[in-house]
């Protein structure tokens, strides 16, 4: 329970800094939430970190659902204050292009595979235990992707960064599937290329 | 003695940094002021973090009454000099629309919330002892909801911040029991929070 | 190999960074992927830092040779992504004028010294050993460079960087030469002014 | 000798990062430069900083004069390369208005105090020992203090910056007493304020 609770509690200032303050918003509430509620969780506030860290063996499946709901909780809220407290509902817009499909789901994938691959690397591999700067690291993968590929999806990187934001209408739900399949694939793909290449780290 | 000092010089920074430098300039103070003096008093800096840290136990009530007073204390030397030997004393306006005061309210609470939470965590729980990283969380949650919400409210997040801006007039006195409301109950919500999500570290 | 995997994914990310996000973009992806690699290859992703790091005596030279391939390897393969994928091509105009030939030798040169010379000093001298900040330390030299005499050669400090960059076309192929004796004259003297100054660090 | 060296190549990039870089330059390149010398020469790059730790008593005499003469080299030859090699010279004007030499003088004197309070806190306290934020506070302590008092000198806090930024012709010969005046006494004052502070951290 301790670790849902962190879990929402990060993945709200996630969504809340990416709705109102863009990637660099994003990046530094992540890096911030992260050494948090790191010590609590793990301080995934990502579906798709969390179905990383789950395929290396650092979660059970069990945990991997019940941060999955926290996850879309904190979202929502994030959502919902955003939207009704601080009246910044967005317009509904779709941020990929028709003709720019293609570079949007790339730019998802590429970006939560970073992501990923940066958060099992700092956080749960056992050369690095101990270490001050995984969520100097975290947040800062967040910038990073946002300022180098940001613009060809509107930079998400996070399915419940995702939700919140086609919620919030920052995004819009019939581009969902770009996000979702980008992303857990980007996730998917990190936890597979730490497996093969840290076949001793169990 | 030793703490009350370390208390003024970096609240006289932070206050400095915030009146010349915006959530910037205010989140920088923080982060190198907190690393300078954290060693010492803990570097609360920050009537509202005071209160939570009290909250949670790892504060006496009279060192709760000198750090407050350390910290108006520096807030108040701050505002003198920026006021009179920099000549930089505000106009006097209000930071919060009357038509927006709810959402002035709840980024107050919202943000000290957060700067609490982070403090809380990152130095004083026990699974984060010996860290290097709690100056630049700490500090970054500043930077972080002032670039996320500090619009709403121009971003104190700290009584003894908003009471030097009434004196040097970047914010108004009409307006100084919403920082005062919702900063002390950030804090206080932080406090509980914590203590109920970490039963065991006491 | 889990070396040479750990090069080609770092140097990837860090020249798609410096072609879609110049040198903010560069030294962030460099900050994180350091962060990530550092514990399996030593996180170099730049030919010019591993041959100061063989210099050093830390690299064996059949390692050279293999880091050399996997950097230049992940510095085609995110010119590839960046130009086909992204669509984004450069015009191919070199980045140092004619008459200032000089000054972009120069810069490529004091730049590089720096990078491998922090390199050297925060992941590999014995006094500094379990630190948790040499990713900020290499990729903030990134940035301090690229900030201070970034204009005078576009800002590569790294032959894989200026290799992919002449690939994408936002360095021109004629003026490869500057970078790769820049780049390796400055790694060249790093090495050598580490070890004239730490002779007892082997 | 190994510390002689390391001062020059420090204050080297510190000075040639404020000529051509401003603040933030100036404070990345010190971070970085921070990080890489920090285990030889302590990493001054700063004669005022230097006066307080000789104050403090955790620097010779003799090395304090040594300290200073490389400091001084490294910025004369760092003038020089960008005066000559990269053909920026300045033009000579006075950054301090004639009827704001008060405010100058005080910025100074207020910088530099918090740049060697926060060195003589991070780097030399007991308390302190072993972290790895310590280049991090120091180089982040130029940035705030050039965000949030730059205006009023231009931000030297250093007395090599000084002397290198007036043969650079950035800064005027007419002025250069108020930063001596203000740099060593903002080192001065926080060499006692330390002592006073921490009589047990001999």
């Amino acid at each position: 329970m301790r670790k849902i609770i962190t879990e929402f509690i990060g993945t709200f200032f996630l969504v809340m800094g990416a709705a109102l303050g863009g990637g660099l918003g994003a990046g530094l509430a992540l890096m911030v939430m992260v050494y948090a509620g790191g010590h609590i969780s793990g301080a995934h506030y990502n579906p798709a970190v969390s179905l990383a860290v789950w395929i290396r063996g650092k979660l059970t499946g069990g945990d991997l659902l019940g941060y999955w709901m926290s996850q879309v909780a904190g979202a929502l809220a994030a959502a919902l204050v955003v939207s009704y407290v601080f009246k910044q509902a967005g317009g509904g817009t779709c941020a990929i292009p028709d003709g720019a499909i293609v570079q949007g789901l790339v730019a998802e994938l590429i970006g939560t595979f970073a992501l990923a691959y940066v958060v099992l690397n700092v956080a749960t591999a056992k050369g690095n235990s101990g270490n001050s700067f995984y969520g100097l690291a975290i947040g800062g993968t967040v910038v990073t992707m946002a300022t180098v590929i940001g613009k060809y999806s509107g930079g998400a990187y996070n399915p419940a960064v995702a939700i919140g934001l086609c919620i919030q209408k920052s995004l819009c739900w019939s581009q969902i599937w770009i996000y979702l399949v980008g992303c857990f694939g980007g996730g998917l793909l990190a936890g597979l290329v730490f497996k093969l290449n840290n076949p001793d780290d169990k």
